[in-house]
């Protein structure tokens, strides 16, 4: 009998999921522009955990329990909350985050971390921490699937590009051949990887998100390594 | 007031078309390992018409009402039918096709056809018809979105690239920047277009069809311009 490597898979789209058996696997929620990248950044900076809502009105209802709340519809803030979905929410001490909690809901994250229940553990990845991510999951050696939050179900490249990133870093390790999904990621992050800001200034989302908000969101979500830490979704509570 | 192009689009799956508004659009269906490769086969080999079927039992019921049948399950000839699902079926002669209507029902292929109904006009493409297909809808000049028939609902690579194929020709004469999924389907054709058969020897589902039957097959689904002919699926048939 051959030593086996676990497989590395990536689902380019919540809606996709119900093809995908996360059963006895690591589930790698992405949504780069922004969710998981605010996450990371959050815990990065002093919050102690966050929980994910996918309504608005629950979200905001979590004030009374103490939490700092954080909403997004359609890349904009939400009404009557504390932060949107910027990372910069958690950096520019315009609201003290620290030892805080932080209810968040936003159109696409919220729902791929809680479509992706069935996994043995769900993990939070964004271009940020993607070395500490892949450290984990050598760590783990199990099988993982990399959900792609997407944009209102659809199929987004920023995120895709993270799961060929995170497939290239663990070539080595994991078996990254079995699937078209998982191919195709590694050959666009191959494209995009010599400009990768260059790259998705071309993406759809990326235009949306600029005429939105300010491009350095976008520069920002797509620095690699700058925080050393593995959030995980655990009954219903996301926490370094 | 700008004259605006019309839009090429890709759906990466069936499974995604909920997400996608077909009307006033033109569906252009494409399986191209094999079921749409070998529709084109056999309208050009003289074939009258096909009617594609979800069921295999209603499929292979035709024979009574003098069709030929022609089925596929998970990648080989289904039992009790005249045709599997090779284009050779058509072209070698061993069962004469000329002047005869075909009864037809493949794993993915089937179902996207049917799946695309809210679309005006669906279209079946495939790279054996690459040229005539784009030609057609130069003459549309309505917005497009490519059906890529997938494996079993998920992502795969070759009608992926038949998408980024045609995307590549009606650059000109259609707004293709608007999807991530278009801009993806373009990187991936021009990684893959200098050795488009060695390119997909990589994909797991070419693999997966290697083992069946002969690589002869993918070597010719991937023939650009073949046949001068666009199948258009109307009232349950497909005619040229």
């Amino acid at each position: 009998m051959t030593n086996q490597l676990p497989t590395l898979d990536v689902c380019f789209s919540p809606e996709l999921l119900p093809l995908y058996d996360l059963r006895g696997k690591v589930a790698v929620v992405v949504d780069v522009l922004r969710a998981t990248s605010s996450i990371v950044t959050a815990l990065a900076q002093g919050v102690t955990h966050l929980v994910p809502f996918s309504e608005l009105e629950a979200c905001r209802a979590q004030t009374a329990a103490g939490y700092l709340t954080a909403a997004e519809r359609d890349g904009r803030q939400a009404e009557g909350v504390d932060l949107g979905n910027s990372p910069f929410g958690y950096l520019d001490g315009v609201v003290p985050v620290r030892g805080r909690a932080v209810a968040i809901t936003t159109t696409n994250g919220t729902r791929a971390l809680h479509l992706s229940a069935a996994a043995d553990e769900i993990v939070v990845g964004a271009f940020l921490n993607l070395g500490a991510v892949a450290d984990h999951l050598r760590r783990l050696n199990k099988d993982v699937v990399v959900v792609c939050a997407g944009w209102k179900g659809k199929f987004c490249l920023e995120d895709t590009l993270f799961g060929g990133a995170l497939a290239a870093r663990l070539q080595a390790d994991f078996d990254t051949t079995g699937s078209d999904a998982t191919l195709a990621a590694l050959d666009l992050w191959r494209a995009a990887a010599p400009d990768l800001a260059g790259y998705l200034l071309q993406s759809a989302h990326v235009r949306r998100l600029n005429s939105l908000e300010a491009h350095k969101d976008m520069e920002f979500c797509i620095r690699q390594d700058e925080y050393d830490l593995v959030p995980v979704f655990k009954n219903g509570r996301i926490t370094a």
